[in-house]
């Protein structure tokens, strides 16, 4: 059983400083989060996309906003449960929570912040009736290790950023690769779409358009897809991953049924004062909560995550009495005994 | 007169990043600020610390923040009234403010935002009974233009880092620097300190330690200090400025008397909405209001600027509605005809 001061559940921008204002106040996080590795949508969806208000950022490129976070958290030095989602609650004698995931990992804590973003991400499905049966048996939604596919055959399907920078990037990797899209039309960027028409000539991505995989073959593992074709009717493509790339849709997931105050499929809090739910211990911050004038901003999480630990401070230590430095004057002391702070001023005479 | 849509009064780093989030909203802005420069506490007290806590920056200088905010705001054109300090305002029947400096500069608009930080930051006067008289003719308490100061007789009294910077840079203007500090120990960097002792033995700064600046000489403009020594007794010294600086102590100034709520040295606000005061029209964000769980951090004034630029703009146009559209995906369009946005996905046939 993991144990930890708060805990947070997603590890997007507010998540991930959530870590560092925790820190600032010597208490201790773990995050969880479904997408197998920190920064949420910032990581998984659009790492390479300038981010323009951020404070004290012109631009900024939502993965490199990632990088400075995890930079600034490392010397509170949290803990990760990664690739696993946040499944039930349960609120223990001693007043502290049990949170368990889908794998059934255990969590602990007298705090829970939820910061989970739009939700969830989860893969869109193509509709093709047996396709569940094929999950981790040669189907993936998502790619997380690319020498999964080292020398296999893989077909890809969709039109978009992800079916063509992985189809350009498995064309290096595994021994086929076919991207099969209904339509000619690709939409993504201009380099990529080029690049991906280039390795057609190449012969190295073997690309079927104006089609769409609606059978899947195998018997303990995919063997081949059924693949038709508006022109050319039904083509039999052996192969031994499928990977519909169809993007991500967020889903509040199991958390909507956690008790808490839900409007507009976001988490009502008490925006007055320390953005707790209507379950004491339980926070929520970032784009998963709601309040009157709420903005989904990144810079909203930020505020939020501050003005909540200090309320899980007062909770988890009720008669300790918090105040608060300046890193400006205090510096940063880290978990893992490191210490930045501002060059002292000396008191020195000179004459 | 100058007319603008939100009239900020105090430009440090909330007030800054006002005119970006106003100007997101196509609202110009215009800023009033004491301190000849724009940045408040961050460009006058401590440029050069490090601060810790800005999401996304692990480390960064006070003066590096508000050149990137002043770069971050720079295509929304603000104005800027410098040097001058918001002194009245006054409601005009068209439901508009006129807020008017100490140097009679007159600036109306429908919204005014107090981002005046812990206040006006005034200079610690020393008890010299005739200091008063001698201001703007050779006793200056801020360096605005070190340029004065060429080959002119300066006498500066304070042991601190201001004091010691100064001397060491106007050592090399002025024809004659002296340091007059009460004690024998200077407190401030330690490069500083060690190159104030290393100038005096030079001669290049004339230090009178353990005495005091006790008297002021001159008709029209100073012409001599009259200093106490603790063991030497009275020196006269001929100079042409006197110039102590004994630091700068925060004081909310007028604006305590335009009938705002007022609690802990701070304005009172509407948290649970937009940070509106009891004035409607007039918003506080930033150190300079309160209200139940206030963290006096610069992120917080982040996020205050942001939520009141919403509500200002349905007070502005109470009749249209503003779609929130993110810089990711609809860019930034500066008042001055630029336009920063995301590389745009193209949609292109490959077959």
């Amino acid at each position: 059983m993991i144990k930890t001061d708060i805990l947070i559940i997603g590890a997007g921008p507010t998540g991930l400083f959530t870590v560092f204002e925790a820190g600032l106040l010597k208490l201790k996080t773990h995050l969880i989060d479904a997408l197998p590795q920190p920064g949420g949508q910032c990581s998984e969806i659009y790492p390479k996309k300038p981010i323009y208000d951020i404070p004290g950022f012109p631009e900024i490129l939502a993965g490199e906003l990632v990088d400075n976070l995890m930079e600034q958290i490392k010397p509170f030095n949290p803990g990760f449960t990664l690739g696993e989602r946040a499944e039930t609650i349960e609120k223990l004698e001693d007043d502290t929570f049990l949170v368990t995931t889908n794998k059934g990992t255990q969590h602990n804590a007298p705090v829970v912040a939820i910061a989970g973003g739009l939700g969830s991400f989860e893969p869109r499905k193509p509709p093709i009736p047996n396709i569940a049966d094929f999950e981790d048996k040669g189907v993936a939604y998502i790619i997380r290790d690319p020498e999964v596919y080292r020398d296999k055959r893989v077909v890809i399907a969709g039109g978009g950023d992800s079916a063509l920078d992985w189809s350009i990037f498995l064309a290096d990797v595994a021994s086929e690769v076919t991207l099969v899209h209904r339509r000619n039309e690709f939409r993504g960027a201009l380099d990529s779409v080029e690049r991906v028409a280039e390795l057609s000539k190449l012969g190295k991505v073997n690309l079927i358009t104006e089609a769409e995989v609606k059978e899947l073959k195998g018997d303990d593992h995919i063997t081949a897809v059924g693949i038709k074709h508006k022109t050319k009717g039904e083509i039999v493509l052996d192969t031994d991953y499928f990977i519909p790339l169809f993007g991500l849709s967020p889903k509040l997931g199991p958390i909507g049924d956690w008790g808490l105050e839900i409007e507009k499929n976001a988490i009502k809090v008490d925006n007055s004062y320390d953005y707790q739910t209507n379950i004491p211990g339980i926070y929520a911050i970032g784009d998963v909560n709601t309040y009157k004038g709420k903005l989904k901003l990144i810079l909203s999480g930020f505020h939020e995550a501050a003005i909540m630990c200090q309320s899980a401070y007062q909770r988890i230590f009720p008669d300790k009495k918090y105040v608060m430095k300046y890193t400006t004057v205090g510096g940063v002391e880290g978990f893992d005994g490191t210490k930045k702070e501002a060059k002292k001023e000396v008191v020195k005479a000179i004459n």
